[in-house]
């Protein structure tokens, strides 16, 4: 059974959904256009619609009998990226484009929902959850904040991201970290500004960022268990202008990337332990600010199997991969497996698909149908 | 004999003069209007004029009898400065100021030449010598590779530079470096962008610049005789934006100063080989820029006799320093000193002088008489 | 059923055996006591001994019928320490002790031969495996370089060793990696000496040596993929003798841990690259000397799934780890597993023992029946 | 007037007293045969002998008149290090050598003593100034300390050395720092140690090292006046062995070299600092022994004037260098020229003469006339 035939019937409206979202991209917290359009199908389908949570987010109920309740979660969000492919329902919107795939991702979510309000093969409640901001912003965290799980309680929740690379048919999950946690710094050095000729009258910050920017590789080499992971990239460094004067200050930036919460405690303390003993072995001082952004995506284990079953359904055992080597990337959805039980899995977008956030990326409507059914059967499954 | 009378009849003149540059500032290759007011002075004073070497260059030439020719050098540009003190002379051109006295430096050898052209107590002839763009810009250069000294046929070049710190009527001048040379670098290297999460997948320039700017280091510790003096200094570290992006390259700047053609040689060999080798290290290339700016100021011994001698005639023996340590700034009449004998003599601007290039910096007017005193009477005993 | 009847029987007898060893302990290569003492005891058991390979290798070969035949492996070898503890049966000979518990498993293998001798409930070929030399001087690559599978074909080869911290009874165990591969390198600087007042005569091998331990450290941080692991230390420095000389060369030493044969090809190629590189940045010479010594200890997958099966009738489910964080510590049965199919288990020695390697280890006793039951039935069961 | 024709009569007797010294080499504080060969010779010239300050030092004074006091020092120990040319007064001693010349500079100084005692051209007293272990030892601190310029009150000291590579009759010398300032450190970091393939519970002392000593090189590249001169080498580094176990500890030593009291404090200052403040960077600790040996040596301008007067008398003003490039090693005569005004000049012992320490070294005997009427004429001049 790889694909439900009702669903495979609405190939053609899945792709026209999404070619219209694709045409009319919009950005983190923006998604007005995009809600409205949600909204209206969900209503078509005779699902009741609640809006506002996270300023754009749209939840659609579904109540059919005394079972209980699941979350199936799509994003909706754009980035902001100027499409340079070539496809009839082009971005209309200059620096604007779906280059991560949530307009697919939304139109497989509105897919399954049409075939589950038309069927209603189970019992309890299902919510579709539509969250705006994915990209950056934590919509998914915002939606959290405010209550999406005290006002749709759910057993479980599900999310799904097309993953080029990966065969279109095959599937990858795993128990625990799929995607990382992600955290951002800003390290602020403080020095002695002067004549680039006379250093003796200046704490040069260049020499002090570049002593800690080598220090830093310490944290993956030194610090951190070698079977765990940890990225520190300093990803900016800014200081000074011209030749002749050593600044006062330096700039430096970056991210740090972490599956767990021992290792992420651990990079912090050493980030903010090595900038200002090695600025204080210079004269200078060193602030850090480190902002925590998205937790690691951790699946849960019961949830894994029961998604697996379904995929392996659809696609068979043989294309389900139990084991991937989890992204370094980061995903929101992380928030919502922080607070109810659940799980993310990558659905193969072919290995043909430029990779996400390219210019040239583009969602592959053959995924629609597949991606569809694995989330209208989770919702069978779980509320048989 | 502190000062020579005829002069110190002058002061009121010659601050008058300096007042006008300095409330009318000119930079680089821009004096249009300082060139003329010194060739209208000149010309008043009876001194034969040619304009036109180095773009706004003006030479003044005084012939009394067969004896040899001296040159008396003076600068007359100012700096991309805004002026912050409040002289009732202030810049009148907001972002441009003379924070560097050569509105002195040009009023002190214009009192010379008036005191010489009335008095000619000397056999041969003097060239009085306005040059442009000091500052940066090698005007002294582009003079001396348009024939300056073909044309002009000097037995010896002097020139003179007002030093705050210095006490008011001291002098200091040593045979060997004055200034320093001075040279800029750029380093730019390429490694391979990409995903913050990912660097397995790039080529961190960040880290390769870091590593280059704690190894640029050792040219000062380990491969300069230590008796040597050698600054190289990274002025300015520039990459990337943003924190999720490792970027492609990396751009570092700055300077680097000597004394010494042969250290000078050995650090532009060393910036090479380290960038070179370094970014080698990780897979990246970095190519250097390497820019030959001003040569070391180097006084001729002989000269340098000469001009203490004068020195000391003016404010007496003990206050002229014959060791003062030399100074890591530069000075383009280096490209004077290369072509023709001569030296160059620091006149103190008083404990209380502003440090040049301040913003509040203002050129004392007491030293007026007594530099141009010393430029007069350099003449007259070279011309004897 | 956690034991077998039988092999419980046996528990004292086992006991004696290792004791008796562990007062004996001989290592790598030097097995000649130990090797007779397993000869004797298989030969009490009725079977065939083969001797000779690697040494002091010694095989014991139980056919029954003419099933497949597999291979089960113990180590034989002590290590050079001091033994720190204080047991009736501590080692007599100085400098020399059982710190791995190789005692154990020897003892541990010996009881399942005896098992497997009396109870034939197989059918196939059991061969004994009892190898020298497993700590650090590759006693399984020797004996498989000997010719040991074509001498003793096997359809699979178990190994197994007790695990400190984890609790007795309980087994871990999963496909692929379970131990590092490990080698060993030595970089040999080559600068120019002089005297340390006198640096810019010299290349300096301590500066170089320096930058290239900081520069490694990126081949975890920046060069292999976040999820994948390698440690790279630099174990050991040397360079030079007092305070007046600065040195000609500077050795430097350290591992390399990886689990994967890409990250080890990459890790070896960057620390040359490194190495040689940075030399050259400061005109010095870097040669690297790298020894390959283990591979990484890969579990096949097939016999995983028996393996942990055994463990799983022995204590349950619950107490078999199917997924622990593999250790970067070396085991030379890689050399086995990359020969034939097969599987390494750790069975716990309960948390209150030492670790490996301390002189103040024991084997614990308790694990004796547990792993010789583990042993004999999968011959059982492999064999049935 | 080269030499004066009394000291020339002297020649040969020179050149057998230091041959004779030569053959039977001391070494710091046991010069106990040469100080009995020194208070021998100074008693046949009728010269009042006083021994025992600094263990081995001897003061010859010759009184002629009521005159001021003026002291002429010569050192006499030699070097732990095996004689490798082939002289017919090769060292008797296997492991020692007069490598440095003091052999010579005793026999000049007996040479002098000699002359004046016969001649008593001078009105006052000379003490002659005899002292041990100038080698790494003090023993002119020694004979400061225990009260030599007070039991000798002279009004100038003088001290020479002869020095390969300027040629034989050349002299330099100069005001202010002749020789270097020397002091020793030694840098002890603890981190804590493990096995090798863990980095994550052990502190890394090698990489804490490696950080150190790269920042220590700002303390020359950033720290000091480009025009100071200051060397920090580390002349040592050592941590661990073998490849497995990463050590508890890292040991590193050096030399620094500085002419200026600040220079120096601030040098100190940074290493203590840098060190600390980067091992605090990786949770390690780092301990600073930091030992000041001998001050710079610093010559007093008068003294240098009436040195340099003599010097020209001897060998013509155009032999006299006036402004020779200081020396970075160092010299214990530091220790009475911060006591007592005087000087320390350079004496040419020729180009082909290897350098001081070399196993090749041997004292240039034409030198001894030389620097015999140099010495005996300072006395007669001062003493005038």
């Amino acid at each position: 059974m790889p694909v439900i035939n009702r669903i495979a019937d609405f190939q053609n409206d899945m792709a026209a959904w999404r070619h219209d979202l694709h045409a009319h991209p919009e950005i983190a917290f923006e998604e007005e256009r995009t809600a409205d359009f949600v909204a209206k199908k969900l209503a078509e389908f005779g699902i009741e619609v609640h809006r506002g949570l996270g300023k754009t987010g749209v939840v659609g109920t579904l109540r059919n009998g005394e079972g209980p309740a699941i979350g199936l979660r799509a994003d909706m969000d754009a980035l902001p990226i100027t499409e340079a492919g070539d496809v009839p329902y082009k971005s209309t919107v200059p620096g604007k484009m779906h280059a991560c795939g949530h307009d697919g991702h939304t139109s497989m979510l509105l897919g399954a929902a049409r075939y589950l309000a038309e069927t209603k093969r189970f019992n309890g409640t299902v919510h579709f959850i539509f969250q705006p901001a994915e990209e950056g912003s934590g919509g998914a965290r915002v939606m959290v904040e405010e209550g999406l799980f005290e006002k749709f309680p759910v057993k479980a929740v599900f999310g799904m991201h097309n993953w080029p690379g990966l065969p279109l048919g095959d599937f990858a999950i795993k128990p625990g970290p799929m995607m990382a946690g992600s955290d951002d710094m800003d390290i602020f050095i403080t020095g002695k500004g002067g004549h680039g000729a006379l250093p003796h009258l200046t704490v040069d910050p260049v020499v002090v960022g570049s002593e800690i920017v080598g220090a830093l590789q310490t944290i993956a080499s030194r610090m951190t268990h070698p079977v765990d992971s940890v990225v520190v990239s300093i990803t900016n460094f800014h200081a000074g202008e011209g030749y002749g004067v050593i600044p006062e200050t330096a700039r430096l930036g970056g991210t740090v990337r972490t599956f767990k919460p021992e290792v992420q405690d651990a990079a912090e303390e050493a980030i903010r332990r090595i900038s200002s003993s090695i600025a204080a072995a210079h004269g200078a001082t060193a602030e850090v600010d480190y902002k925590r952004r998205y937790p690691p995506t951790l699946n849960h284990e019961a949830e894994v199997e029961i998604a697996a079953k379904i995929a392996a359904e659809i696609s068979g055992e043989a294309r389900v991969d139990r084991n991937p080597m989890p992204s370094m990337g980061a995903e929101d959805f992380s928030f919502m497996l922080n607070k109810v039980p659940g799980c993310y899995i990558w659905a193969g977008a072919g290995e043909e698909t430029p990779n996400l956030h390219s210019a040239f990326y583009d969602f592959n409507d053959d995924l629609l149908p597949i991606g569809s059914t694995y989330l209208a059967r989770l919702a069978e499954s779980v509320l048989e």
